[in-house]
């Protein structure tokens, strides 16, 4: 198990034997040769998978998605040089999102930096604000691997406690940097070296919580945003709990855990842009889970009203855009210690739901009478046309708010993954892959831009171990750019903002052995989401019309809601 | 010129207006939202070229070619989050190539940080220590248009001197961002508002130099590696002019303007791999210009010698990796004064010459005796069967050291473009499309991994004005690992080293529109290369075989110097 050849890869066996130990299962690997002696001991290890991959940026996207779907830490490993630099975006988002990130750097000792020694760049905090942690190790010695040790097992916990982000370990290596450069040393390792290597013990953070306020408020809403829950059955079940007591409604988020409970409302996006609901439902406080919820609609409405808030959220972030009295509460959902008998029945979540049903019942038969390729109709469809269990990665721009507008949580099994923490277009691709790799069979929902921004998540297809049907929206540019003033400029609006991209998905497809699909028809897109088992991969392609698509959400869905 | 319907937009086009008169032509933008005021102006200014680039990792290193061929400051713009994460890779490289980039990104206001308001990350001093200079500007104002342009002066003069490179300007823009949204204000900005708005007027860098000792050396080398010049022609003259007058010979790296010089040694790397020359060619002493050549055989025989160093470079970098006895003087070759007799004929010019002579007779034969696709001989062909005036960018990795052991600088009209300030294969697609762009027709040699790791470079060709034709060298994977050790271990050596990449070339151009071609035979290579004028654009699919071109490197190529 541990490698005793070379002392480099000594060190790396040591290093990834403890992080097995701590809980890591997968090592994500591009090739370098300063890497060599971590990607060496990576792939020996005989517990952890290690996946190699070309491109940095896509390897860290794809880490991202496993971090989403294993709820646990994932490492990361690439040489010197600008290839670090690559890891940046995904970095940045791990932070922005909470997810846990081991990020390894091979780098040149100290003698080869600053010299003109090649692939030398200053990696000493390369990350700069966006990691929790970084620390530079020592070259490798047989005397420090206590150390090491050490400082793995305090990595590791900064990585997942108070809060859940990337830590980064520049590591610097000196030659020979391969197994035939034998030192011919024997390292006999003491029996109990690893005893107290073990999974960090998650603290339970308590924080008291004003019930008897709560309890007063008759017009209170619950609003749950995007969450990473790594139990979101738990989560959904305190949410719902939470609920039931105060009898307050929920207006959850597609991407939090709580769409479709039974206090849920669903299309609070929809009912908000109306000016006599946003009068008529205005909240005196709210219980806000994590961040807002995208809806602008939503964050506009509660602006103006300028409820009385209380954030529950255990990393203590500020989640407050709107800028509104809000206190915020070091606690999870599940955290809450519900009191045991709900409150009298609430006439104001009764019009909340008597409004909801309305609109739902309007938009089945808005939709009914729709033939053409309306990409709203086809996200409002997914939810009984998509298998139970089916996994879904929702791109940023416009899938991230057609979602939230309109999905219905019939089945609740359908969870959501996503990259929400700075809502870039980067790295979908590659995320949706490691969501779907060794998980559950997994629909990628997505534009064209963001698809063909990485486009480099393909090449791990090889690699890719499960099932993941990319439902592609092509509508030939960023059609959220559609829903703003400047698009009644052109030019610069369709060469500088909407930005067409003329690439041939098919021969994209088969540049990288993906089974691809356009769809005919309505029939045909039903009949292809619901025909199991889904293959390994393929590429089905939608092809709407974006002009078509933004004016009909402006002159008909927007007023859904009077 | 100056747009004036909101004040962003109006901040923007005096932000651009400044920046052409102090010599920019051309921004390259990617698309968003908070970027858009910027965008708008570098699309409406008159002499500015506005190019959009979806992918801002592309985006940059395109604008790393651009900065190369116009030898001249490129500007980037990006819109909020990660989307500026994505320029970090090229600005490293632009900071280790000492070559100067406006980056501009957008930002949200400070009201909008740190508050989960959506695709705001934390971009203050984002890219660490790799930019010369960083600034956050003022939220636009009337009474700052002079503040602005003198920020940008004075930011313009930091990218060029004293060490060129990149320098970040962070610009925070409040909402509303587009021309609708007017202010209806009229700005009438001074007459004499730009009279001081100046190209940066370069200082002339001289230091003494030791010309007596210099005088007394008998055996003399001046080694020239990889440089960036604005003005080959000038700094090869220069380097002429100095051997000319020392008689020392000239160990020019292709990548310098120095290679085929009368004085030069175009096969150093070859030689110096042999035991009896790298004795009896030992030098006294060396006068180095810029960082040193790539060869390995090069670095450790004169770490070996340890000759006495001169290290000419005006920016005063460490360009020392071997820690030789190195004196730095700070002077360009262009600004060396030669003295006017030239010393008396040399015998160890004369040595070298004598070998290099034999070494160029050797390769002739070998490779007239090749018929299979043997990488070294195509680049070795080059010179012959490309046009005149071709400019060729060389990827990181094999190419560029095939090209430094075989390259005969039979037309000195070809010059060479590269990244090898980090040595790293990204960008490389973007940054020849880069050099490309209303440049010389340009081709770009490399291998398949560098090629795929960039393949988000094609979407750019819709933009491109001018001429590449892309020469893949498709030997499944990474052809230098086979010179590694760890080669003989396999697993992990495919799996985790030279990672073959399954992808089909012909589809993949047919994706992006680009003509392609397999060559058939050494024929075909010549014919496809010869034939002028060059298309537009096209991919060049030579497929080689990794294992026995690296053998054949090994076992033939490695002892023709003895």
């Amino acid at each position: 198990m541990i490698l005793t050849e070379n002392l480099n890869v000594l060190w790396a066996s040591v290093l990834f034997e403890t992080l097995y130990r701590l809980g890591l299962r997968t090592v994500v690997v591009s090739p370098g040769s300063r890497s060599g002696p971590l990607a060496i001991a990576a792939a020996a290890h005989p517990h952890l998978e290690a996946v190699p991959i070309l491109d940095e940026r896509s390897a860290a996207f794809f880490a991202l998605g496993l971090v989403q779907q294993q709820g646990r830490p994932v490492a990361l490993v690439c040489t010197s040089g600008t290839a670090a630099a690559n890891f940046y975006p995904a970095i940045i988002e791990a932070s922005l999102s909470h997810l846990p990130l081991i990020v390894l750097t091979a780098d040149r000792p100290p003698e080869l930096r600053f010299c003109q020694a090649g692939q030398a760049i200053d990696q000493v905090h390369l990350y700069g604000h966006a990691v929790r942690h970084y620390r530079e190790l020592s070259l490798p010695e047989l005397a420090l691997l206590p150390y090491l040790r050490q400082t793995l097992c305090h990595s590791w916990q900064i990585a997942l406690w108070p809060d859940p982000g990337p830590v980064h370990l520049n590591i610097p290596l000196r030659d020979p940097l391969d197994l035939r450069a034998a030192a011919n040393f024997q390292v006999t390792l003491p029996e109990n070296f690893f005893d107290q290597v073990q999974p960090f013990v998650q603290p339970r953070i308590v924080t008291p919580l004003p019930w008897l306020t709560w309890q007063q408020i008759q017009r209170g809403l619950i609003i749950a945003g995007p969450s990473h829950a790594v139990n979101p059955v738990a989560e959904a079940a305190a949410i719902d709990c939470l609920s039931r007591f105060l009898q307050w409604p929920v207006l959850a988020d597609a991407l939090s855990s709580a769409r479709g409970l039974p206090h849920g409302i669903t299309h609070y996006d929809l009912l908000l842009r109306n000016a006599h609901l946003r009068e008529s439902l205005r909240p005196e406080a709210v219980i806000q889970l994590g961040p807002l919820p995208t809806s602008k609609a939503l964050r506009e409405w509660l602006s103006a009203c300028d409820p009385l808030i209380w954030c529950l959220d255990p990393t203590g972030e500020n989640n407050n855009p709107i800028h509104g009295r809000c206190q915020t509460l070091a606690i999870a959902p599940q955290a809450v210690d519900c009191p045991p008998d709900p409150l009298p029945p609430n006439p104001y979540l009764k019009d909340w739901q008597d409004h909801d049903q309305r609109l739902r019942e309007q938009l089945q038969q808005v939709f009914e009478a729709i033939d053409w390729f309306c990409e709203v109709k086809l996200i409002y469809h997914l939810p009984e046309w998509l298998p139970p269990q089916t996994a879904i990665f929702v791109a940023s721009s416009m899938p991230v708010r057609d979602v939230e507008s309109v999905w219905r949580a019939r089945d609740r099994s359908h969870r959501f993954y996503f990259n929400r923490g700075a809502n870039g277009i980067d790295g979908t691709l590659s995320s949706a892959l490691g969501v779907a790799h060794r998980g559950q069979p997994t629909l990628l929902i997505s534009g064209d831009l963001a698809c063909l921004h990485d486009t480099n998540g393909w090449l791990i297809t090889p690699q890719f171990q499960g099932c993941l049907t990319v439902l592609l929206i092509n509508n030939q540019g960023g059609g959220i750019f559609e829903h703003l003033p400047i698009r009644q400029f052109d030019p610069p609006f369709e060469a500088f903002f909407a930005t067409p991209q003329p690439v041939d998905f098919s021969c994209l497809a088969a540049a990288y052995g993906i089974p691809y699909h356009c769809f005919k028809d309505w029939a045909d897109v039903e009949a292809q989401l619901r025909q199991t088992p889904w293959p390994k991969i393929r590429l089905l392609e939608f092809r709407s019309d974006r002009h078509q698509n933004a004016q009909w959400r402006q002159q008909v869905l927007a007023h859904l809601g009077g």
